[in-house]
């Protein structure tokens, strides 16, 4: 275990690939790699990208991956998304230039698995997210598809959160009135050369979200892209990233954002151990017997369950 | 409390309402409310009806309503997504029809609220599904919007699911090919005169849903309809939910299934009950300084949790 860290931390392929893997799997064994690798995390600024399928998300981050990388930076990009481009050998548009994106030794391009239906990201994302920082890459990128909540976990675990949305994404439009996306940092209306790009930047600047930003005295921006096509917009966004960044080691505001960052990564997966310690103490045939006693009018649903939870937490427990 | 119960059971109107209001909001005394209705439930046939917004879920509902009303039977309606046109006035196209809705005494319909962005049904709308059956409907419809998440939830709840689609509904066809949607008992594509419409039922047709329902004998029709146009097809839906009815009463599948959907319910709620237990058991402070502790490398984020988690479920818990 030590030499996985070890070789994490020394920035090497193989290494990553198999800790990554590790934590995809939900391998016992990730639990030792991160308990070596703590403190090993920090440096790296942490983009999230996020948006519907199908609005280019890929096609932008492979784009500012390669300037980035052309400054000399090491980039790392996480694809959460199961139907990014970047899993299927397709990015930007053509083969020439995910070529492009391979061949460049600065950029390491990871796909993840999600697991279950339910959405989220799960903490494996996270974890991910701290192997590659650890391995002293620049910036992480973490692509996700999603509206809502994705949203909201992706948050917790960048720096900076970039929403990319697209001319015909209503449902996205939707989302930003109904107050859901209050938290990109910074959204890209990309392919905004197509018919109604400019009213979909005119209906997010409109739109309540961006008064409601999290961090006081951060204004985000709405910038029109196209990445896949003449690469208009992406110097800008770049510029602005860098900015947000630069803001954000002001005045201690990284070190607070990270800080409420982390205490939602960890309240999270608190409930989510919590629920799966629920389920693993309740066996089939305790469940089989409440759910007829309940078909029978003997119980309710409620009553049960409060049963089973009598005791929990023990006197000695998470209180503390 | 006896009193609402009484309400109900004798199919108030007032007292339903009272009840499903207690229920959505978390009330305390809606756990004594269902303690008082067990047993009163179950006479009821329950049927999900999902689909993506705007697939026209409420017209078909409100017309398969109407329909069985005429009959003299007794229908509940249970409208869970937040845009549904029962909430907002405008049921099956025009205002008159949902007048002729309203005015029908055998028809009660009440939307419910959803709670929180993560999706899912809560375990509030099971409760208020419980209520009406215990109220003496003969019929209680759940209609939710989604796809995924909320149809795995709704399946554990009603007797028979039945999923929605529209030609336009892409995304549907992406979800039916990854086997999102193994859960219905019936297709119905509405706006099936539409272009595409023959096209949809034919990609719904050789889906591989269809081969993998999880009731063995039981082969998920897929029909079209025009619920707000011609009325083409509600017919054949009402035919076809009466033939899954009459199927299910053989051989104990009913049974069967109500519990293992109960036993899906409390599964759910059970670990829904354990998180918000641990939620409320890490106070503010002790985050902060679980945050701190991974933030400065001395603890890793899991850790923490396991450490939370020591004794979680005491010997006496839910293993018995």
């Amino acid at each position: 275990m030590s030499a996985l860290a070890a070789g994490v931390r020394a920035g090497r392929s193989e290494a990553i690939a198999r800790a990554i893997t590790l934590l995809e799997r939900g391998d016992p064994a990730a639990r030792d790699l991160m308990r070596a690798l703590r403190g090993g995390a920090g440096g790296a600024h942490r983009v999230g990208v996020t948006g519907p399928p199908g609005a280019g998300k890929s096609t932008l981050l492979g784009a500012l991956a390669l300037r980035l990388a052309a400054t000399g930076q090491r980039i790392g990009v996480l694809a959460i998304d199961p139907s990014s481009p970047f899993t299927q050998g397709a990015v930007l548009g053509d083969r020439v230039r995910m070529a492009e994106l391979d061949r460049c030794d600065n950029i390491y391009i990871r796909s993840m698995a999600t697991r279950g239906l339910r959405g989220g990201l799960g903490p494996h994302v996270a974890d991910a997210a701290d192997v590659l920082d650890a391995a002293g890459f620049d910036w992480v990128f973490v692509e996700s598809v999603g509206v809502g909540q994705v949203e909201l976990d992706i948050r917790s675990i960048v720096d900076s959160t970039t929403v990319v949305l697209v001319p015909e994404s209503g449902d996205q439009v939707q989302a930003i009135k109904a107050g859901l996306m209050e938290i990109a940092d910074l959204y890209v209306v990309n392919k905004c050369d197509r018919e109604g790009g400019s009213a979909m930047v005119a209906a997010v600047l409109s739109s309540a979200a961006l008064q409601h930003h999290p961090d006081p005295g951060w204004m985000p921006e709405v910038l029109g892209a196209s990445a896949g096509g003449n690469g208009q917009g992406i110097d800008e966004v770049l510029a602005r990233l860098q900015e947000h960044r630069a803001w954000l080691q002001l005045d201690g505001r990284l070190a607070a954002r990270r800080r409420s960052g982390m205490r939602a990564r960890i309240a999270g997966l608190a409930q989510r151990r919590a629920a799966e310690r629920m389920r693993a103490s309740v066996d089939g045939a305790a469940l089989e017997a409440a759910a007829g006693r309940v078909l029978d009018g003997a119980d309710s649903v409620e009553d049960i369950v409060q049963g089973w939870l009598a005791g929990w937490p023990p006197a000695n427990g998470a209180s503390a």
